[in-house]
């Protein structure tokens, strides 16, 4: 029963000669290991901290599940290979609205090798991401039945400068998203994903209290999913909106210090979404 | 009535060919220009900041009171040089004990001429403010009569590692400030210099919301000041420890996003000397 997920917007997919992830009907999310160290060091984070009895709880729910690694056939079919067993964020929403932000301005660790750092600081320059100290990595979002889904390039989407990724955080909680930039974007439902005890900017506000406090693990390159169905809010379903860390192939030990980087990015987007909230007309 | 300033722990110091600061003794402080475009800068900075009506009274105290710039007579006595006039934060104290951290793990900004960028990222690494998000700049403590003041060497002190860093934060409080390694510092002054309602942690949570939300200015490489003297705190007296912003010679437009770089920094600062508060005797 396995297959190609429906909704993924950023990351790895399959095609071209590489291996994307699968899904099965069960909720489980199946990531191919990236050859490279990158997919040894995701199997260390999620088997160490899965059993790590330090994470109270209330922040454990921000991490995907952990259901061990599985031999699969590959998405390319190429034989058996290993992959991360994880929870399925979207699995059991129909039309989910997706939004991957890869949060901190600085993608590299300090420890870093020379060439690997030169390489990430060009690319944190020439996007948003220093500025900003996030960068938004993929989104998708089911608007009406007039504008349909707006699933811009992930391309044009990683390169939005400051002004567009404040945009886009509009558009995701709005009825009609759109490339078109003379329709502005409605941000119905800004009070509802957005807003709200339950709503992201509480959860995003529960993370970072846990992001001031943690000196255990360092997050480079890591994303806050955030995901949420019109359907399910309009009809007042208990599934509101959620989010999730996800990518975990840069975890580096905290040694003693908070990971500064990552919640000076997550206070960014904080504040934009707060903005948001607060005038979601102008 | 001009003269050196008795108590500079870090900065551009009189001597060796380079103006320094002066002070007299109705309490400004006299800062000479730097001469490439960073004085220029700084003059700018204080000009408009001085007078922009968008920060409140109880942020606005965290920066020094600007008088205007004076010509005077510099400090190696080579004619009449122009000079920043501020406040002078530790007129008055006696005997002050001063720490200066520079805040952010990043010092130059997204702008910066890519040789600028080089050379101070390779500060950022060599030192641990990658690691920390500050770095202390220079420190000086009175201990008690057997000990006396405490001012390591600047540079030592800027080389200082993660661990050395925790330490001279708990030295900056103790009654028995030392270089010897095998002297515990007795953190006898964390309840009354960083705790309570007025102490410098509580001070910092305040300058902490500023920064959540202001969006105007991106401070980089501008330190925090803390000072207190040990004979007001015995002595119970009104004027307790304060901390102050100095040095904002590249301070720059925040265009709409919050200074993440900075925020990082203060919240790890604020996090170690939490820590302080909680177990002074660990």
């Amino acid at each position: 029963m396995l297959k190609v997920p429906d909704h993924q917007v950023a990351g790895h997919q399959a095609g071209g000669g590489k291996l994307g992830p699968l899904v099965d009907d069960s909720g489980h999310f199946y990531k191919p290991l990236q050859s490279d160290e990158r997919g040894s060091h995701e199997v260390a984070f999620y088997t160490a901290f899965s059993t790590d009895t330090r994470i109270p709880d209330h922040f454990r729910k921000f991490f995907p599940v952990f259901h061990g690694t599985k031999l699969l056939e590959a998405s390319d079919g190429s034989g058996l290979y290993p992959h991360l067993a994880l929870e399925d964020i979207v699995s059991g929403r129909t039309n989910p609205c997706i939004l991957d932000a890869k949060i901190g301005a600085r993608t590299w660790y300090p420890q870093a090798a020379e060439d690997y750092l030169q390489k990430c600081l060009k690319k944190d320059r020439e996007t948003a991401c220093l500025e900003l100290g996030f960068r938004i990595s993929g989104l998708q979002v089911y608007g009406n039945k007039l504008t349909g889904l707006w699933k811009p390039d992930r391309h044009v989407i990683q390169s939005s400068s400051v002004e567009d990724s404040k945009l886009a955080l509009r558009k995701f909680i709005s009825s009609n998203p759109s490339t078109d930039s003379d329709i502005k974007p409605d941000c119905s439902f800004a009070s509802t994903v957005y807003g709200g005890p339950d709503g992201i900017l509480a959860q995003l506000l529960v993370l970072k209290s846990w992001f001031e406090e943690q000196t255990f693990y360092h997050f480079y390159s890591c994303s806050v999913l955030m995901v949420y169905d019109k359907e399910s809010i309009l009809q007042g379903k208990n599934r509101g909106a959620q989010i999730k860390l996800v990518d975990f192939a840069h975890v580096i030990d905290g040694r003693g210090v908070i990971d500064h980087n990552f919640l000076g990015g997550l206070c960014s987007l904080i504040k934009m979404i707060t903005d948001i909230v607060t005038s979601p007309s102008t």
